[in-house]
């Protein structure tokens, strides 16, 4: 089962021959497993060839055939056992139990879609009967169904080797849909990756799927992506990282000569409202209950509450005061990358170095390489207004509280922040009115609005939104977690007039597939 | 009631400063109706700013209040009667019939998204309970709804001045969503648009809605195009026109700092395969209803079956001898401006010299202005393949029949054309097979399709797709015509444990607004 290095071309593991990379231990520098032989982006058009030649066999499969397929892949990632959780341990020094956590998600959010193909309503069946004797004309009979896209490209994330990478929300959410899926690995945790594409690729020969529904191709530099995007067979691309990487596959897919759609996850500092009434309680806890959310993991999580907003005064002070005491308790863990670490180190210098800025307290390094230590910084609402640099993201354990004098300011300079993934209000029942103004302005600059709690941790499940408005999403239409995350990957299609025998199944009279379909303007249950 | 020429901000006519137009009859070449005063670039910004003051509260409104808001456009458009029809008449030169169907569509419509509005189910409201007793982490309660996107801009059709311009499809789906439009008036009606206009901002007034949530304006030139799609107030934009004027406001768009949705419908050669069965039938009945759906409206749809796939052999020979006699039988008719008949004849005659391609039949030149006479071409399936430039829309009354020798061959050629609006099918109980080879191709090459009939009259229901893959539209995910175009303007939001009382009234347990709302993954109706 060791990893070989090799991509993986519509089943067949195949050499590259543009250049070889290794995995880095994060937590000591040193390079581990195979050399990965990474393809030339001529090599790469055999994995998107091959997904095009799958597309219309796949697309055509039954639902239960789809569901078996993606429950199967669950299955096959399960069966490679404790290596693959050693292996990701190994290439992003993410901790063990976080691992097999993050195993349990992607296996389950895997199965999770194939109870989405089952159920049938991502398929959004309408139906218009003909009415022939309507005046002044006759109406056809119209009926709408989504279909599959094509062929999709996926870039997995650094933080999420499992439940965001190689079979992951987006890979799991296009073959959902009926698109076959071309993985463009992360030269992050190379080894990781194959264990898990080769999964896939057992999936679909055992489920008797065509072979080119999943490649997972590995590269050098942004070069092979490039290609990846711009390849006239990809029909969508499915993203999650950084913002310069996914605003070069948004402008890379926008001058195709026929543009796709990108959904980039790509940036968010999950502004957190204090309101003054939460100050009231238990104070050590909030503060213990926000370091946690801002430290674990190393603080690399899309969700992590970067930016924390603090009422001025005193119950606003003491608050501060317990963050720092938690802070200063807190160790660094290693982070994914020495990238990653340089870059973290960057922006703590720059929140440090910053006039306006106090810091409020630092945590130890860690033991092993490449663990920095948390920090926590302070600055004024005005200043934070004021000052360029102070709202955008830290990728890692550090987070910047800003104190504010009302809710009025704070609720203006809510209104001119970038577009973020979540926001959070804590307060309480005192705070309500408060709460009521600011939630419009939320929502127009976040995908989830919490109250209480923190923002890391996201559920997989129906009602989940893990989008908002740009710069968090490069599409805010939509969500790169949960169910409704199928629906970036179709367009609807109707058809007018046709015999029964030629209609799709999930169009027929007869309902064979049992779905919801809204029926002459009204909603029936099967 | 008569047109001044003025641009109509939040509910207030005015008078712009870049200079003036005014609009031509097409069937004299005569300038018509007032100087048209239009607004500078800087002017326009006081429209996209009350749109964007509007916005907070008419998001807000609850269903039955913007369900009247709709409906107050309907029947304020009515009530400007036949002063309506007859500038559309002088400005357009459609024919008057055309035109009371046109306005009944436009009315109809708006009463349509009212409905839909009611219904609410373009909420998308999905609740996954709290489960705090969940091992091994409890499960938050998390709501999502839909929300509106933000301020549209809209730009009309030349070809449909009332339901696809100032109050047609865009405007009418943007306004149902909860965004505030701007329009920009198309500058080939301008009295149509600022009659429309003072209707829609009488409705405002009339419900009580703010005065910003719609705005008329007009301009020179593409320039005040562009400035309003890059103004950043400006959150998603809707089109309908030429290729050329709708990949210029994409790339516009793309270009923004903060890029937005276009959703912009360009071209479409509509194809329709005539199966070999379907000439066993009345030659004459099937030459008539092409010949019919070619020339209707001087071929001005966006929908016009601009290629017809006919079978080689004798059959085919004598449909095409009864289409040339169909085709000279028919006289030109007045197109919507000279700059549109200018192209129009370009195209033809384009076709009537390219060395692979025969004039089959030409009908005779309209009486008055700009009403070049129908035509249709032939060629070969081999010479449509080789010859560039053959699949390329002729916006207007004619039509290129390429004749194929065996349906593989058929089916490999298009499945090279680019994307359509619609594909159409006729054929027999004998061509059933060959249609089932031809229907997965032509669901990736078009949004609509229709066995039988003829693709232009579009539906205005829940099942109808107007979209289709790029070029056909900037954006096959969605459609302009139907109530699923309402989801254009929309992005979801989750709410993670919000008590009743901050939550929106769509999420709250008591579902005051009787929706559909998936429940723990079960749908559930009211």
């Amino acid at each position: 089962m060791t990893a070989t290095g090799q991509s993986i071309i519509a089943g067949v593991a195949t050499s590259g021959t543009a250049g070889t990379f290794r995995a880095v231990d994060p937590s000591t520098g040193e390079a581990i497993g195979p050399e990965v032989q990474a393809l030339t982006t001529a090599e790469l058009s055999a994995a998107t060839a091959a997904a095009a030649a799958a597309f219309p066999e796949y697309r055509a499969t039954a639902p239960e055939d789809r569901a078996r397929f993606l429950e199967t892949i669950a299955d096959e990632i399960e069966s490679i056992g404790d290596e693959l959780i050693e292996t990701a341990h190994a290439e992003s020094a993410l901790p063990l139990a976080r691992l097999q956590g993050e195993r349990g998600r992607t296996c389950g959010q895997l199965r999770l879609f194939a109870r989405v193909v089952r159920r049938g309503d991502h398929l959004g069946v309408r139906i218009d009967p003909a009415q022939p004797e309507r005046q002044p004309l006759p109406r056809p009979d119209l009926r709408m169904r989504q279909v599959a896209l094509g062929p999709v490209a996926v870039f997995g994330a650094s933080n999420f080797p499992l439940a965001f990478s190689t079979a992951g929300g987006d890979t799991a959410s296009a073959l959902a849909a009926g698109c076959p899926v071309v993985v463009k690995g992360h030269n992050a945790h190379p080894a990781t990756a194959e264990l898990v594409g080769r999964a896939v690729a057992r999936a679909a020969e055992r489920t008797g799927m065509p072979a080119g529904v999943f490649s997972l191709v590995f590269g050098l530099g942004n070069e092979i992506g490039a290609a990846l995007v711009t390849d006239p067979l990809i029909q969508g691309v499915g993203f999650t990282g950084s913002r310069g990487g996914g605003l070069a596959l948004v402008a890379a897919a926008a001058g195709r000569p026929q543009p796709i759609p990108v959904y980039a996850e790509m940036s968010s500092v999950n502004p957190v409202v204090v309101l003054p009434g939460a100050l009231d309680g238990d104070l050590a806890a909030l503060a213990s209950g926000y370091v946690t959310s801002l430290t674990n993991g190393s603080g690399q999580f899309c969700t992590n509450p970067g930016l924390l907003f603090l009422p001025t005064g005193a119950a606003g002070d003491r608050f501060l005061d317990a963050v720092g005491e938690a802070v200063r308790s807190s160790a660094g863990q290693t982070m994914l990358t020495p990238q990653i670490r340089a870059h973290f180190d960057q922006r703590a210098e720059f929140l440090a170095q910053a006039p306006a800025v106090a810091t409020v307290a630092t945590g130890t390094v860690g033991q092993a390489a490449n663990a920095p230590a948390p920090a926590v910084f302070a600055t004024e609402l005005d200043d934070f207004v004021a000052e360029e640099g102070l709202a955008e993201e830290v990728f890692g354990a550090a987070g910047l509280v800003i104190r504010y004098p009302d809710v009025d300011s704070l609720a203006a300079a809510l209104g001119r922040i970038e577009g973020q993934l979540t926001a959070t209000i804590h307060g309480t029942e005192s705070d309500v009115e408060d709460a009521r103004a600011l939630l419009p302005v939320l929502e127009t600059r976040a995908g989830r609005i919490l109250w209480g709690g923190w923002p890391t941790g996201v559920e997989v499940s129906d009602a989940m939104v893990h989008g908002g408005p740009f710069p968090a999403t490069s599409d805010s239409r939509t969500t790169s977690v949960g169910t409704l995350a199928i629906e970036r990957w179709q367009r609807p299609v109707c058809y007018q007039d046709l015999p029964q025998g030629l209609l799709p199944e999930a169009l027929r009279d007869a309902n064979p597939w049992e779905l919801v379909r809204r029926v002459d303007g009204t909603l029936e249950l099967p």
